[in-house]
């Protein structure tokens, strides 16, 4: 079981298997140098995919030599999109990452119907926290993809989600579905919701997980403060995800803490048929090496 | 200007004005023991309503004589909120906190159209934090009392909280109008309203404070994540006050940093004729005594 971020590489190392990441429009320094890093550590193996001069020189840059790395000249961003996802279709890459090209740019390709990387129903975030105040790491679901997803859909995260906690060894995850307050109130549709995934978990129709709620965010992290309610259950104090009621109240969890506290942080956008890592210019560098280490880890 | 909350109390010394705390439902010993603390730092002079017995016994299980105490013995709840209430709007009392009663039952009897303490247009909960992360106090509202309030009941917590945090020093607040993300989008409600928030304050509907939005929580606290997006204004790096979407993401933003990070926190009701202090069980002593000298400075 991983406690810590710093452990995801304790993992990679172990799992002996070779991971080829690919770098779509590859011209991005930040990008390249978190994927620089990653393959220096032997974590993964790049294929660059964009605008070849450019990303010579950004290598150059950045102190690499450009002839150790595979690099696929395409200019024009969305042919580099379509080559970069094909790679993946088509077995010889299995990590797929963002480089200059726009978020909605590679989503279209990864979600093309006749080469892409559908699976399941939706694609969606999946953030892995490691905090000083809190005794495991922590999973966030959906801080920046589905903007106010239906009960359906929260399903379908949550399944995106408890996938990904089994393969980094969590064997039956614990999960909080977040709203405001620990009461359905049908005043406040996200405890509806968060009852009905919980109904739904209890049913056997959203299995591999327990799934609990409505939960206040208080509540859900902290078991005193549950007593305190008189809520009981197995998730309170414990939870290893806890799902967000939209877009909204998630990225500000999300970005409450990574602004305004100090947390370590790995993301990764789950449900294609590989994991597809989004970083952005603002994320720090170990944010971006820690989640080229958790997609290849899952 | 106040730079952390441990300077609220030199604020409320140097007003050398009485204040009189009515504690409605006073048999609550977490409240009380706050209540006590406070009076014996000579920052309000309390006036205890509620079962007299208990109290006294509550009192003296904290190491206090209750002959020391105005207490007012009602030992009907509905009566006790009446009585604390009317001590309010009588003149008798100018600060009203809540024992052990419900919220909902506390502001039944704030909202009384005979004697309650009806001012504005709403009631909102204001949240000021003090973070090692930020340089300076940072407002929140509304984390826990209006659900999904329209954009006129946005613009009059708006007004609430500015009104507070002229009081409090800050001549002209900088509002940051949270979304998601940090352009109107159609398809995201908290994005328009925001950006509509942005215009009232431009065109003079909304003043005494300069609102910008839609802003992304990272692009409000952090003037670097906003020159990333190329986004200007006065409000980016600085906030003094951040208006939260709904409720979701108000109270996973302030139980986020109450729970997972290092925050001194003071929170008020807004919006009556006097500030009403609500804490509850779970709070820490401090943020309860810190609530008490906010609404003992404003």
């Amino acid at each position: 079981m991983i406690s810590k971020l710093s452990e995801l590489s304790d993992l990679v190392c172990s799992q002996k298997k070779r991971r080829q990441l690919v770098l779509a429009v590859a011209q991005d320094k930040h990008a390249l140098e978190a994927v620089c890093t990653a393959a220096s550590k032997g974590f993964v193996e790049p294929i660059l995919v964009g605008d070849a001069a450019e990303i010579s020189t950004l290598l150059q840059s950045l102190d690499h030599d450009p002839q150790k790395f595979a690099i696929e000249d395409l200019k024009d961003q969305v042919l580099a999109v379509e080559r970069s996802v094909r790679l993946i279709s088509s077995g010889q890459a299995n990590i797929l990452m963002k480089g200059s090209c726009s978020t909605s740019m590679l989503l279209k390709g990864v979600l093309n119907r006749d080469w892409g990387l559908r699976k399941g129903e939706l694609l969606s975030h999946f953030a892995w926290f490691g905090s000083p105040f809190y005794h495991k790491m922590l999973g966030v679901t959906d801080v920046a993809i589905n903007i106010a997803p239906t009960i359906d859909q929260k399903r379908a995260i949550v399944e995106n989600a408890v996938d990904c906690l089994h393969r980094l060894g969590i064997a039956v995850p614990r999960v909080a579905a977040i709203a405001a307050v620990e009461v359905v109130n049908e005043q406040m549709p996200a405890t509806v919701d968060a009852g009905a995934l919980a109904g739904m978990n209890r049913d056997g129709v959203l299995t591999g997980c327990v799934v609990e709620g409505p939960l206040a965010l208080d509540n859900a992290l902290s078991a005193e403060s549950a007593r305190h309610k008189k809520i009981g259950g197995l998730v309170p104090g414990e939870p290893d995800l806890l799902l967000m009621p939209d877009i909204e109240a998630g990225n500000v969890f999300y970005k409450a803490l990574t602004y305004l506290s100090e947390v370590s942080v790995a993301s990764v956008v789950l449900g294609a048929t590989a994991p597809i890592v989004l970083t952005s210019r603002s994320d720090s560098p170990d944010s971006k090496l820690n989640s080229i280490l958790l997609a290849a880890s899952i």
